[in-house]
């Protein structure tokens, strides 16, 4: 579809790329739904994706156009290099805030090392060609195939966070995944608000009994300071606990995005005795929360998708 | 050192271990020193180590009595199957927060895929002998070469953070991966401080242009809330605005982990005509730190290592 020498075509248009097994060509919802339909109409293949398995070849074409139509989308139908039949799609969605992977393989092309052979050459052409900064990948925590076919093509896991797909009855967990272009830009790596309390011993107690903190640092006897963390590693969300001997303080809200864990945090929460300023309901903008209010009435907001 | 069946002594004491080409044995500080100072008294192979190059062999001795008395530190040191010259160390560090993996390679024993044999070891170790929720390693966000050691075996980027080592002169950026033992705890996978403020659209544009925020979503026009997220990925570090008409609003204290970035963001911050309210300086607790001041008075303390 591009001459070389088109630089201005590369930063618009899907090119035609070969790998050693595969030739990639800018996806044709006409023409390709036929052949990848064997992958959007398996049930298997579609376990993780983000929509229901399509109905029939004119719902996979429907999807295709939808996804290809998106601004910003660079998308390839998969072949190997030696025959027509599609064998899969890969590319960059449209629509995304942050450059976006995505891939999908029929099940009879599993196996092999296709999907990171793709993927790689659509991952070197958004860094290499289109000169993105980075890229990234969204993948299902329990998705261990795809975790590794991000991992091979040298993505490394950015952060968390929770979805649920309308067709799904349960939100989910996501790795996202990322590729910087050249050198990772520095940048703020932590972000802790500080909650002004009356009793840091006594905040610290109620935090891990709730919500299942960690202590991460306590300074004085009784503590003056302290780092409440949440997860099992060094890194990750935080709050600070300061204490304070005014009567009346600054009320500050915290949101805690917990995913899959909502109802279950829920139930800590009440078990451990914490103020419910809020029990549990669905909000207009698409997520279920409830709050938790300290004494000083700081306000925890506990949210995960709806 | 460990007989099999020992159960309790598993938990307690290092135990030998063996794989394809290697015997790891519990590290004696005085035994191994000699051979070991070949690793420590290297500066190639010490350029990442958290202390300088040992001077000598007492030196590297007396580092390997501090380490391995630590609570906790489970060290091994490494030697050929068929030899008795130690090529390295390996094993888990003590007087830490969270189980951290370590390791070191003499130079010779380089580039044999050695290091991940050992640390692989150490792993399995970790998690299935003394039965270990989780390890992690930190390793310098440039360290290549053990960045490769920790992914194949099995450590997933978590986070990063900044540290400054006393021997150096200026802080740099970590990335801490981590591997569970089973499925890993679902938990809170982000955490975010709510700022009220008058005008959400000017307080968006002062972040953009003082700590190059980036605009996350923003509802309402003019804006009435939305999210600002630092660093190019999806997650990572955020806040959100919420606009509020109060005169008065709690003012908030926002803590940001800014690594080797200080220098860069407060000369951005001056740049924008950020309201400076405490220029850079180092505090009691090893870190340098300025403020931000929003004009609702919310506090944003810029932070880094010393």
């Amino acid at each position: 579809m591009t001459e070389k020498g088109e630089d201005r075509a590369l930063e618009e248009f899907p090119v035609e790329m070969t790998t050693s097994r595969l030739r990639l060509t800018p996806l044709d919802p006409d023409r390709d739904a036929v052949g990848l339909h064997a992958a959007f109409g398996d049930p298997e293949v579609m376990r993780w994706w983000n929509h229901p398995v399509c109905a029939g070849e004119a719902d996979t074409r429907e999807r295709l156009r939808e996804g290809a139509g998106r601004t910003g989308a660079h998308l390839w139908t998969i072949r190997p290099v030696d025959g027509d039949e599609p064998a899969g799609m890969v590319g960059l969605l449209g629509g995304v805030e942050v450059p976006g992977l995505t891939w999908i393989l029929r099940k009879d092309a599993w196996g092999r090392g296709l999907a990171a052979e793709a993927a790689g050459a659509a991952v070197r052409h958004a860094l290499h060609g289109l000169g993105l900064a980075h890229v990234e990948a969204w993948v299902e925590a329990a998705n261990d195939r795809s975790l590794g076919v991000a991992r091979r093509i040298g993505l490394t896991e950015r952060g968390r966070l929770a979805q649920r797909y309308p067709h799904r009855e349960h939100p989910h967990e996501m790795i996202v995944l990322g590729r910087a272009g050249g050198a990772e830009p520095a940048t703020v790596l932590g972000a802790e608000a500080v909650l002004p309390v009356r009793d840091v011993a006594a905040r610290l107690t109620l935090l891990r009994a709730a919500l299942g903190g960690r202590t991460l640092f306590s300074v004085g006897d009784p503590p003056q300071v302290a780092g409440v963390g949440f997860g099992p590693w060094s890194v990750g969300p935080r709050l600070r606990l300061e204490a304070t001997r005014r009567w009346r303080v600054a009320r500050v809200t915290l949101c805690l995005d917990v995913g899959t864990t909502f109802e279950a945090l829920h139930r800590r929460a009440v078990a451990a005795g914490a103020d419910i300023a809020r029990p549990p309901a669905e909000t207009a903008w698409g997520t279920r929360e409830f709050v938790l209010r300290l004494p000083e009435g700081h306000r925890v907001v506990v949210a995960a998708p709806a």
